[in-house]
């Protein structure tokens, strides 16, 4: 089992999908132990330091990454295998922005109104209790929430040619803010040029569906996760697989055709899987699934269809990569112990 | 303890919320035990009966009501908390219908294409096991889904003067068609005419969340709800509590107004109810609330905002109408054993 | 020729298009001198005057109608030609509304910023110089701009038993708020109910495309129309015909639906006028249309589709009502002087 | 006056905005005659040419540049004065494409019907004439339609490190599709990068506006333009200016945003260059903007904000760019003649 360390300098970080070297060469099979800087560069480390003044555009929502994967090429499909993510620090930050968010006027659903206050809060985080502690700004209140990582930036360099902001989500992935990208998760990408050039970055302790006010609760991460490519077999919107349900993230504006991408994608991937004809996986899927939204603050927002497997007629997704990498993570962390 | 029961006959049922006069005077605090029609006004019974072949609009979706509840006033709240929801028959339906349904243009989303086949599925309701049976219509494939009755439309006569078709959701609640209104939830209303003019139905036995092909489990239901007045206190759109949840539900296209509708309502509401300042309450609701989308395929989509209590500072909302209604469905339901 | 003149006493003014007796019943081919109050119900008289102070929702936008067209009925079109529109007062009032319209947040595009300063502007209207003399609150320009009347609001009764706001487009003509609605133009409206039951209100002594702010120049209006039936063709979205043009208008959210709706109503109606194959008329109107916003503000959007009669290979629209139309106008002109 | 005559060989052909070497450096105020293909890479040439047969994606639309402006810097302003376009063929093309256009579902607004049949249309242009002709393919229909010369694809290196597809309009200009960016205009575009790196392609002999069917009437172009750099001073979102107008133009999704952006823009920039209060700038452009739709088909819609200058109290927009670069281009067509 090969095991590659790697933490990025400062210089080393990427802020786009795309147009950017990649910082090492890895062959299918590798685990990646990972570290990735917070959302704010790591800038934002008190309540004073407001996004506005401490983050110079576009260097905000780091990458690590890209990691160039022997053998990936246009038409095949990566796998990331999701082994663990853990908090950093003992710390995390969120902030409202001016002009970004889902409650506001933007940029682009462009206003004349004043922008919100810009507020910070810290979180203190306990990675034992397992706990994140929201501290309100201005009344005393606090609130114990679970802490669940999660990524919200996974991708791969996108199709066309192009170099994508990290904050962007795509059918190349990118910055789908979907609390569903959590361990034990194998994430599938299209490959779009060859090495795939896959980056991550975007931790987050815990975020609502939806990610709000547009940032959710910030933090660098240790993160392992197994890269792997399954050779002739396209995925045309980045798919999700867990022990239990299957799913499909699709990233557009307005939400509605995001909303159409997943489930045209969960529709067509399962109809493929079971031989459904695709008007019964229609059927299937519109009473079966969940629609959990990821986010409607990016510039294109994200939602997820997702299905329990047991509600399938037959599956085997992808050969059972995701069974296999499962069981990888099991021995990389017996072996580790 | 009032109770009510009441059935319509073919010719009672109303198709509009506003604009059809009251079938019934209740007082506040009564249980209604209610029979509610299917939304194919039961005419979908085989998988010949297609839609454009037996439905004659705008007599789709029946509505069982309204019910004018006395002391109701602009202003107010008219809280319905669902007894039970039990399927009426052993079988219910589903169906394609030209034009309709989240991935196909329809008559608003307009295009050129032709339209999807028109097919009938018809399941199997198993009200002792649980259980729904889904049969694909192209293939030999079986699947069972758990039963997990619902009502898709629950509402009140609208603002404005207005009589909106049965199958609108908006302000006044109407056809949501979220899978949250279940048994054991509460759902607040604000009252727009005296009397606020209850009705409801469009019972599904289950619903993916989307209701992406337009149409659910569709199925009479035997529904038994209490209602009662919250005098002076408005609710600018739909919220429900359940026993660990609040949730509130917008209407809206597109989809991001139905989120943020939702957002903005619960973001309010807990403000007001927790003493938060907004911002607080913002960043508290962007990191623990989960955001279910409804229907992506009505005259408005909707979204629901659903935050878990026990990440509230402090809560009392509607002066505890969920619990103390709670506890009259259990002695109500004590006293039928 | 029959002239049926009719000013609406304060009480006698409509607020929904469906859900009210007709003020009158008039014979196919009847003039009616009209008097249709502004927006605002003449309450906006002074910049003191603002909308949230003077207004009492739902008391807004009044109708004056409806009008019983005999022998009417479902499947018919109504044609209404515009003899004339001129404004019965020297001023006409605009105003920002708080939380409505497009460069701010509103209740369904709902934020938590604070709204906009509520501000009314007063226009000079002058119909012999045709000019209304726009005048800045916040500094002391001035500009002269062409006065050119029109009607925000013109509709029938809608279909599936609904009663809508006067404040609402939609497939039944109503608050379309398109500057297209001028003299010398005939509109075409669907017949839902017997009687089609027309109203209209609303004018503008003139308006940008889009009605950003969300309100024209409003004024009270003297408006001569004449009504016709035409019988057995169904018209299923409003459509203008003007001496040079033909236009559909298409009113949904988002706004690009409002374009898809106008687009394939245009598409279809020339495809039929001209006997052209749909694709073909699909790549006509592609290469020849305009596509004037009506407005952004509205609970729908509207946008409409248009294009020169030159550039179609034939044409008879609705029978070459246009033209007959327009020819009784020239008589009761003549007639009148 | 320099001049430089370019036209690219196939293999200089660019595909995006950024990510691509600057063909030439220019000197601010340099005379371009550039050649550009049309959007179809020339492959269209017979009624057999289907796009899903003959194009190779991501090599579509291709861009005659990118040039490097001496002496442009982020913050500054590139402006383009457009001195001709005319077409450099005898006849130019239009075409359906699977799963592209207004009036389809598509890979984004994704659904299960069939796409609609994919059709080639040839068209004669006469640039004496200044006609084209649309022959409808299943009709023996012919229409001349006036030629009126645009560019679809005008744009700089966008911002955030990011290379974009060239069939992609965003703040950095790109696949606007206007039919406003004809010959004696002035496009204005903010400067993201060092030299703006300017590039364009996509002529259009004419194109209704929203581009319906995702194509135009589309040609290989010979046109000149003149380059000129605005120093320090920023431009958020492309503007145009002719004699008679000013102009924003935005692009995003739903189309409402790009009508947002578009007005927001003219308010804020005639705002500033009249000295009027927001408020009151949003209150004349209300009434006095024309709003012509741009594409409803691209990766971003595009909606255009439009003023008469006339219409304003005072003006000297960009000081005096545009009248100058009018001047040097009588300038320099006198001496060509």
């Amino acid at each position: 089992m090969d095991v590659l360390r790697y933490s990025p300098a400062a210089d080393e970080l990427a802020w786009t999908f795309g147009g950017v070297a990649p910082v090492r060469r890895v062959k299918p099979g590798t685990v990646l132990e990972l570290w990735t800087e917070d959302a704010f560069a790591g800038k934002v480390r008190t309540t004073d330091d407001l996004v506005s003044r401490v983050i110079e555009f576009p260097f905000v929502n780091p990458l690590t990454g890209p990691f160039h994967v022997e053998g990936a090429e246009p038409g095949d499909t990566l796998a990331v295998h999701f082994v663990s993510i853990e908090p950093s620090r003992d710390w995390a930050a969120s902030s409202t922005i001016p002009l970004f968010g889902a409650l506001t006027t933007t940029h682009v659903t462009a206003g004349l109104q004043e922008p919100l206050d810009e507020l910070v809060w810290l979180y203190d985080v306990d990675t034992v209790g397992r706990t994140v502690t929201f501290r309100a700004r201005r009344t005393d209140d606090e609130v114990e929430l679970p802490l669940d990582p999660m990524h919200g930036t996974v991708g791969v360099a996108p199709a066309n040619l192009e170099a994508r902001s990290s904050l962007v989500p795509d059918a190349h992935g990118g910055n789908m803010d979907t609390p569903e990208m959590r361990a034990g998760v194998t994430c599938f990408l299209g490959v779009n040029v060859e090495g795939a050039l896959f980056a991550l970055g975007d931790g987050h302790c815990r975020q609502g569906e939806g990610e709000t006010c547009g940032v959710a609760v910030e933090a660098a991460m240790d993160t392992t996760v197994i890269v792997d490519v399954i050779k002739r077999v396209s995925t045309p919107w980045p798919r999700l697989e867990s022990d239990d349900h299957l799913m499909s993230a699709g990233s557009a504006r307005p939400l509605e055709d995001a909303f159409r991408i997943a489930q045209h994608d969960l529709v067509t991937w399962i109809g493929e899987e079971c031989g459904l004809d695709p008007l019964d996986a229609y059927q299937l899927v519109t009473q079966a699934c969940e629609s959990p939204i990821a986010n409607v603050c990016d510039p294109n927002y994200t939602v997820v269809a997702k299905i329990r497997k047991q509600y399938l007629p037959r599956l085997d997704a992808y050969a059972g990569a995701h069974a296999r990498l499962k069981e990888m993570s099991a021995g990389y962390q017996a072996q580790r112990l």
